[in-house]
This record gives C-alpha cells, structure tokens and sequence, in this order.
C-alpha cells in the first residue's frame, strides 16, 4: 500500500496504526534478511508511536497526514535512544542520541511511524552501498546486484515494500542514485531547503536530505511533511520570494523541458539513453541544451568533497583509521592532505558553473538527464565499459549526479521500470532552486501517462 | 575645507569645481612628496570631471551631492585608463582598466572628482604600507612613522588634508588601521554591503570595501553615494528586513553601548585604553563584556587569509615570486602550501565565533575596543612591546580588528586626537550586520561633544 493510502485508511478508523506497524513488521522480518536493508529494527518504538496514533484518533485529535505510515531513516539520523552509526564501525559505540533529528520530528509530527535505520556506504561516502561492517543493501530486483548508495539501504527498502517513506540524504547523488537503481521516486531538494540538524555531516556545502517513495504523490506528501524552518540548521535558508509552489494537480503543461546533452548524453547504456528519450517525449521535450561546465564542476565537487570529507575525519583517522571501510580510507586520507589551493580552486570553478547553469535555467523549468548510467551492477564488481572505455565503476554511478548537486538545484528522480528489459533506471528532472513543486507537476505528468511507475520488486511484497 | 561644505559652495555656484580640482592638485604637488600618499595623480581626468560638473550646473542640472568634492582611491580601485598595480611591481605592466570600479562610479555619478591612485601594502597584505616599490606611505602626522595599512595611502591623503575623501579596502583591518594612527574617520561595512566590482580581490569572504573622511557627516555621505546594487558583484547581499537606517540626526541616545573586555583590553598602550575610556564615558557605557572567541577568530582570518591568498597568487608565484615585495612573499608561499583540512577547521571555528558575537550583539547596539594596540609607530620598525613582551609590530596592528572583520560585522573607526599627547589613536565602534546608521549616530554624538576630530595634521593644509 502507498502511504497515501494507509493514511486514509487509518484516519479513517478502517486500520489501526499498530495493525498497519505489525505488519510492516512481520514483512521486514521475512524480507530484510535477504535485501539488507534495515541494519536496526524498532519493533518497540515502532509499536508505541502507532499505538499513540491510534488513541489520537480515539480521543478525536487529528492524528497529522501521514497517520499510521511507517518509514525509517539513513543510518546517519539521529534516532533517541541509539547511536548514530553512519554505517560505521567506529561509531558502533557511539552514545545514544539524545533526540530525533528533525526530520525524523518532522514525520512524527505528521504521524507517521518510525520503524528503524537503514544501510548506506560508510560516512556516506560512495555509490554502491557494499557496507564491509553491516553487509552489502542487496536490490530487490536482482540481489546479487547493488542497490546504490550511499543511501543504499533507503531505496532497497521502498522497492522491496517494506516500508512507503524512507529518509536518505545525498551529497554528490546519493538519493538519486538509489532511486535510479531500486526504480523508484526520489527528491534531492533545493540545497538549504530542508533542515539538516541531527544528520551526521559529510560536506557542509554539498549535503542535502530528502525521502524516496512509490507515488509522485507519496514523495510530495512525505515532502511537505518535512518542510519547516529549524532554527538549530545552519544552512537552511528561508523561502525566497521567487519559490514556486503550485499543488500537483497543475500537472506538465506550459513547462519548458528540455534534455541536457553533451556530457550528459555520453557515457551511458542503452538503457539510460531510452529511459531519458521516453520521458523527454512524454514531455514534448524536443530540444537539447548543452551545458560546458559539466566536468568541471564535478571535478570540483571531489575536491570539495575529499577535502571537506578528510578535515572532518582527520582527528579520528589519527588513531582509527584500521577501524574505517576499507572504501573509504584512501580517499579520507588523501583528502586530508589536499591543500587549500587546489580547494580553494575547486571552490571558484563551482561558482562559475553555478553562474553558467542559472543563466540556462533562464530558458528552461525542467532539465533531463539520466540518473546513472547504467542499471544496478553486481555487488563486488569493480570496472565498468562506457563508451567502449573501462572506468572505475564505484565513482562512475555519480558521473551525472555530482555535477548538480554542487551547484545545490533541486532533483526529482523518476523511474523507468524495466529499462534493459528487466531492472529499472532512474531519470533526473532538474529545476531551478526552490522550484521543486514544478519537478513535482512533471513527474505527476509522466506517472499518470505511466511512462514511469515504482512497482514493488517481484519477490517481495 | 570638509567634503559636505565644498559640494555646498560648488552646488551654490561660490566656486567651480575646476577651481576646487585646481587647488587640491596644487595641494597633491606640494605636500604628497612629504607624505607619499599619491602614487597616480590624475590631473587630466580630474579636469575633466570638475569641467563637467560645472557644465551640468551651467546647465542648470542637479551636479550630485558630491558635486566638486575631490577624492582618490587606493591603488586596488580600477581607474579606467591605468593599470591597477594593487600596490605591485608584478602588476606594473597590467593591461589599463577598460572602465571604473563600481564605488568609482558611484562617487561619479554624484559629482565627485577623482584625482588619483594611493598608495598601499602590496595586494593589501599588510598593516604598514611600507611598500618597498612605491615607498612606505608616511604619517602626516609624524613623518618618520607609518600611515598604518593597508590602505595607508588613503588614510594618510586624508589625514593631509589633500582630499576630503578617499577610497580603502579592508580584509583584517586595512581600513580601521590606518584610520586609527592618521587620526581619520573610516567605515568598514558590513559584508556584503558595497559591491567589490572593479577592486582587485585578496580574500573573497574577507574582503570590504568602504570610505575614509574627516567627518562623521562626510563619511555618511561617502558611504551613502556608495551604496547600490550591482548586478555584477557576487558577495553583495540586498537589504535585510533589519537593516537599520535612520539619519545621523537621531543622535546616540537610546543606544546600549558597551566595552569589550578580555582580549580587546589587553596587549595595549596607554594610549589605546584611555581612548576607549574617554569614547565609552561619553556614551554612557559603563558594562564591559567579554567575547571569548576573539583570540580563535584572530586565528582563524589568519589561516583563511594565507590560504586564499596564497590560492589567488600562487600561478604567479611560480613564475614571479622574486617580484614579489619580500615583506608578503614568504607568506603567500605558506599559504599556498597550507593543507585544505587547516583552513576547513579555521572555517568551522570562524561560523562558531559568528554565532556567539550574533548572541553578545542581541544585548548590544555598539561595542567598543581599540582600532590599534598602539598610535603610528616608526616606519621600519620590526617588532613593538606589549604587557611586557615583545610581539613582531607589523601583524599586532591587526590584534583588535581582524576578530572582527571575519564576522563580517560594520565598524567605524572614530579618532581621539592627540590620544598619546602628540598622536592620535583609533577606536572602533561595531555594530549587528546592516546597522551602520546606528553606528554612525553613535560617532557622530561623540563628535559633536569634542571627543572625536580629525584636523588636518600640523603643516599640511
């Protein structure tokens, strides 16, 4: 069931909450051991916040939108009473945390049921999820194959059905990748947009978070819940006056969408290549823009990211580095030991391609590109053929992500079922800042045309 | 004659603003070879513009509410027509400026005329103007002692009495510095406030620029021809909600005034603390409050002004560094090397030191601390005793404002004549982001009760 859906149902008095948490219960039970995607359960938790929606909805109170919905959240939010791992083994011994992140109050507040953690790439630092502490999330359409990351864990359980609503956050892609890989819906929001207070940092400048869903309009919901300015959130800035904001019902028309080209129409599969064609046509999106700044601006967003990611990491990579993903280390070290020249450089190359794309934006609400560029890969595997090159396979999956997010626009990742015949591939609509509800009308459009769905995995479900 | 009472006269037809150029070039030959001020004097151009000026009032045309008041900028400043050295040999040979900095405009288009290019440090890297190219600019109060820096030449113009007006920059203290040891009024905005268009860069989130004048009432007036948005700076903020701005009329009644303590009332001459003694008695301020952050700050402009520097300068570096002034070349090579995680842990510390000032400055309308430690000191004098320790001179001149500029925060430096029985010394009135009126009203009440003047220095003017 969407979330939409059981939340009607519970509000309505025709399920109870704690019916609807046991259930979600017993399928997590059944399933996870073979996706891997919730590293923590909270069968408790989970039953006492349905058990207080259900007696909101006795006593006559509003039980919030998302009544009785059950969710769960990136190993890197902070829920009370445990430690928040970031997937890794040198915070398995972390102390508890003292309270809930704000988005997970977010979804409370909404009545939504917070049913445990999910796996992702240690310290949120790759694409792939092979997790060496916790195992690797498994896709459930193919469990030898990855299921993204670093919010891995996130869209392995949404595709498996385990839960409607998940939590990730994604630095250089890591919602949209997943989204892409697991086929289903995922929102990237406008950097500063939602708040980041109680989510372990990666890169100050580039980390944003965002739930996945089944439904255009469980995405939306899940997103409207998680608005709210936070006065704890050093990024978040306020609405701008040039926000948009219309409802989901406005659908496609009058968008200007076209597909992004040049770099973005290299370095793929079939696959990804027809999965944007479909949605650009479904669209009426005729034309192809080029934006130079591509590379570039991803070549900036590892230096930021290595850079920022090593400083963070620095004191505890002194004494624990055996500790960390064997992934990670390299990359953490030589990131420490990167000097500021080249940062400092990577840093303007960023605002002149933030500068070259806002003037593209000018023409156009919806950009297209694929998500990553081919379907989900074996677990373990290391090299991928793109265009008839061998390249690293692990940092190719951000080839298409990382240069949006460091320019901090909002994504909405739409899926594509069957895309190579069998496993789903996501597409990126991209926006102006701010403009996320007209990503939203688009992706509307293409769900109801049925050019893009996120049915539960076969198997699962 | 101040900048206001010119403008009145030229405005009123008493003189001609040709007249008025005629005399300060006048001025600028006999006096600028003592005091090193000018190191372009625009003869033609100022003319030209005072001819102009004249014409448009012949015409029965508004001339501007500078109308004929001469000024020059620091060498950072883009003249159309001449290269902007920054102070550099490297940038001797620089291509002309194709058209005026943005501040120069502004200055224009209100009828001021621009006489010429000043003296300063080396790309503004310095608290001394002890250029070894263009010669140490000198104190017109005292010719064997510095003009403070980096922009000396401003202040020293002024202090001289050559100019009503002039143009500085400030990164850690170069405009409060030498606005302390000339004896002048200057104002370091808010970040973000005036457009850096046209000024040649030094520390992109460090770099202000603002005026220097020998009034409160000429300084407002300065600053307020400066304002405008310009579509062509990428640091300038629009007006926030809270900006405050009434007229300097409203007088300093009403403002919660207070000394900062700890840090800012140490590592200072007699002179420095009786200063702020007399500036804080006359403002009613009796409450002294401490800022533990200010050290950590310090420490902070520090490692990110080296760094970004070194960043700006370091292809150059690797080809010209013998051109370099030797006293900035050791130290743009440092910070060229610096490692990127230094500069992230001096970033992370410099946002906690905002929010704790943002805290001190909910309780507070103005502050007060010392401009410099000490009154203008000999030129090539290499090291200076402070509680009894001997510190090196040329970075202490910083100790009390470069705390402060990394928070981006408004300060106007206010003159106590003769602060040393001989020389005069600085203090600094800082204020909330966007509350430079408020500041001003506080300067302007401290002039108007004799505790703060700027006259020309004895044997000039």
């Amino acid at each position: 069931m969407m979330a939409l859906e059981i939340a009607a149902r519970v509000r309505a008095g025709e399920m109870t909450a704690v019916a609807v948490a046991e259930a979600a219960l017993a399928r997590i039970a059944a399933a996870n051991p073979r996706a891997n995607a919730f590293t923590t359960v909270l069968s408790e938790r989970a039953l006492a916040e349905a058990a207080a929606v259900d007696a909101r909805i006795a006593a006559g109170e509003d039980p919030g939108r998302l009544a009785g919905v059950p969710y769960a959240a990136k190993n890197l939010f902070d829920l009370k009473g445990i430690p928040t791992t970031a997937g890794s083994r040198v915070r398995k011994s972390a102390p508890p945390a003292a309270r809930d992140a704000f988005l997970v109050r977010q979804l409370s507040a909404a009545g939504a049921v917070c049913l445990g953690a999910l796996n992702m790439d240690e310290f949120a630092y790759g694409f792939t999820t092979e997790n060496s502490h916790d195992g690797p999330a498994r896709n459930p359409h193919d469990l030898t194959r990855i299921a993204g990351g670093s919010s891995g864990g996130s869209g392995a359980a949404v595709a498996a059905g385990l839960v409607p609503i998940t939590l990730g956050t994604d630095t250089n892609g890591s919602i949209r990748v997943p989204a892409s890989l697991n086929g289903i819906f995922g929102v990237k929001p406008s950097y500063g947009r939602l708040s980041r207070h109680g989510a372990f940092p990666f890169v100050f400048s580039l980390d944003h978070v965002g739930p996945f869903a089944r439904s255009v309009a469980d995405l939306a919901a899940a997103y409207d819940a998680l608005q709210g300015l936070d006065p704890e959130d050093r990024a978040q800035a306020p609405m701008p006056p040039h926000a948009v904001t219309p409802g989901l019902a406005a659908g496609a028309q009058g968008l200007r969408v076209a597909r992004l080209g040049g770099w973005f129409g290299r370095q793929q599969s079939d696959a990804a290549r027809d999965a944007v064609a479909a949605v650009a046509a479904a669209l009426n999106a005729s034309a192809t823009v080029e934006w130079e700044m591509a590379e570039a601006a991803r070549a900036a967003a590892f230096l930021i990211t290595s850079a920022e990611g090593g400083a963070l990491h620095l004191p505890t990579l002194r004494t624990r580095l055996e500790e960390y993903e064997p992934l990670i280390q390299d990359r953490l070290l030589a990131g420490a030991l990167l000097p500021a020249a080249w940062v400092n450089h990577a840093q303007r190359v960023r605002a002149v391609a933030r500068d070259s794309m806002a003037a593209l934006l000018e023409d156009w609400d919806v950009l297209l590109a694929p998500a990553t560029p081919v379907t989900a890969t074996p677990i373990g595997q290391e090299m991928l053929e793109l265009d008839g090159v061998e390249v690293p396979l692990r940092p190719s999956m951000g080839l298409f992500t990382q240069p949006i997010s460091c320019l901090g626009l909002p994504v909405v990742t739409v899926p594509v079922p069957k895309a190579d015949g069998r496993l789903p591939i996501g597409v990126q609509l991209i926006g102006k800042p701010w403009t996320e509800a007209l990503l939203f009308r688009a992706a509307a459009a293409l769900e109801a045309r049925g050019v893009v769905a996120a049915p539960v995995a076969e198997g699962f479900g």
